[in-house]
């Protein structure tokens, strides 16, 4: 898989893919990230990749130009499946869309800043919009990192034991169990005695139980699917 | 404000803090953030901090003892208003629980790594469980900055323009209108008369609508509350 994320910040996005799981699946050469500055192509001296709205109104604006020449640049390079918008009002990502996001080939991932960009760039060029959640951040980046994060750690090989992501929360629309480690007992608080007592077949049921109750009390909406 | 993140991996979180808007309000003094690396509470020569789940599974647990460590040695310092801990199954982050925090004067952040956090933590340390969204991350670092992101954009002084936080999307539970710049026309594509008429409160009854039309379209869920 290969990632192209364009992006006015590289700068704020280095830290999240050189450490832990993203460092590792890139070191592993299982996926390749690359990171776009669009200032680099900006043809006027100012570097200006921004202005005010037509018709009024507080915050900048990305304009189209540096976007097209940029993604018309890699796209002359390669074929790609999509490109995606990262942006608050675009469709909500869940573990189904990172499911299918993860089989694809090459992906461009455009980071909006300031007010967004100009529309015309989301009419022309991208092909999905993507919020994290429905919240505002100061830019794409942050969501741009968060969608490869959780993109990346399905890939076959990133994650060193396969079974850990089958187990996570949403992938059968249940929320995680509790789960516990050593000590047995801190400060008097205690582990629960099943998970204690090597009875397999009975710790298995315990944890189902609890997912689903965890589920039915905070996300009941999740068993509505 | 200021907020203290517990962590495993305070590398990982460094770029989203220098750059941009979050360096800029820790750089005016709006918001003070520290990491805290958990490892410097482990008392054992391996710096241990997780270990295997009781009752078997794939995945390891963080420790209880050195999350207490760390914070009782900040509540020791000063009082905190939340203790918070990031994780897939907490209550879902939206813009309504970003303004509510972004009142509070001292929060701490745990960040879950593995298979999460020994159970107990959860019980007797954690005032709030947050999720970002309905997706599994490898550890809740970037949670953490995308909750700090939403959060410290809000403080009064952060943004350059106050008015530009008000018109974001779901501060009034619509999405935000389309945004337009320079050049009017480009390849062809053209900016919608309206926006260079002038006609300011045409043009406000014009992004009203588009507003309330592209909300209706993307997220008509957000039109019911």
């Amino acid at each position: 898989m290969r990632i192209d994320i364009i992006t006015v910040l590289p700068e704020l996005l280095k830290s999240p893919f050189e450490a832990s799981i993203l460092k590792r699946a890139i070191e592993k050469e299982l996926v390749e990230v690359h990171f776009h500055n669009l200032r680099d192509y900006v043809t006027d001296n100012y570097k200006q990749i921004d202005d005010y709205q037509f018709g009024g109104g507080a915050g900048m604006v990305m304009m189209i130009e540096p976007i097209d020449k940029c993604i018309a640049q890699l796209k002359s390079e390669r074929t790609y499946d999509e490109v995606i918008y990262m942006t608050p009002d675009g469709e909500t990502l869940d573990q189904g869309i990172a499911n299918t996001m993860s089989l694809k080939e090459n992906i461009i991932i455009l980071c909006g800043h300031y007010k967004g960009v100009d529309q015309r760039v989301r009419d022309q060029f991208i092909t999905k919009e993507i919020s994290i959640g429905d919240y505002v951040l100061s830019g794409g980046e942050l969501g741009a990192a968060v969608f490869c994060d959780a993109v990346i750690r399905l890939l076959p090989g990133v994650l060193n034991d396969e079974t850990s992501a089958l187990t996570d929360s949403f992938q059968d629309n249940l929320l995680a169990p509790p789960v516990y480690t050593r000590p047995s007992e801190y400060k008097g608080w205690k582990v629960p005695e099943i998970l204690l007592s090597g009875n397999f077949p009975k710790i298995e049921e315990w944890r189902e139980q609890q997912a689903y109750e965890r589920t039915k009390t905070r996300r009941p909406d999740l068993l509505e699917d």
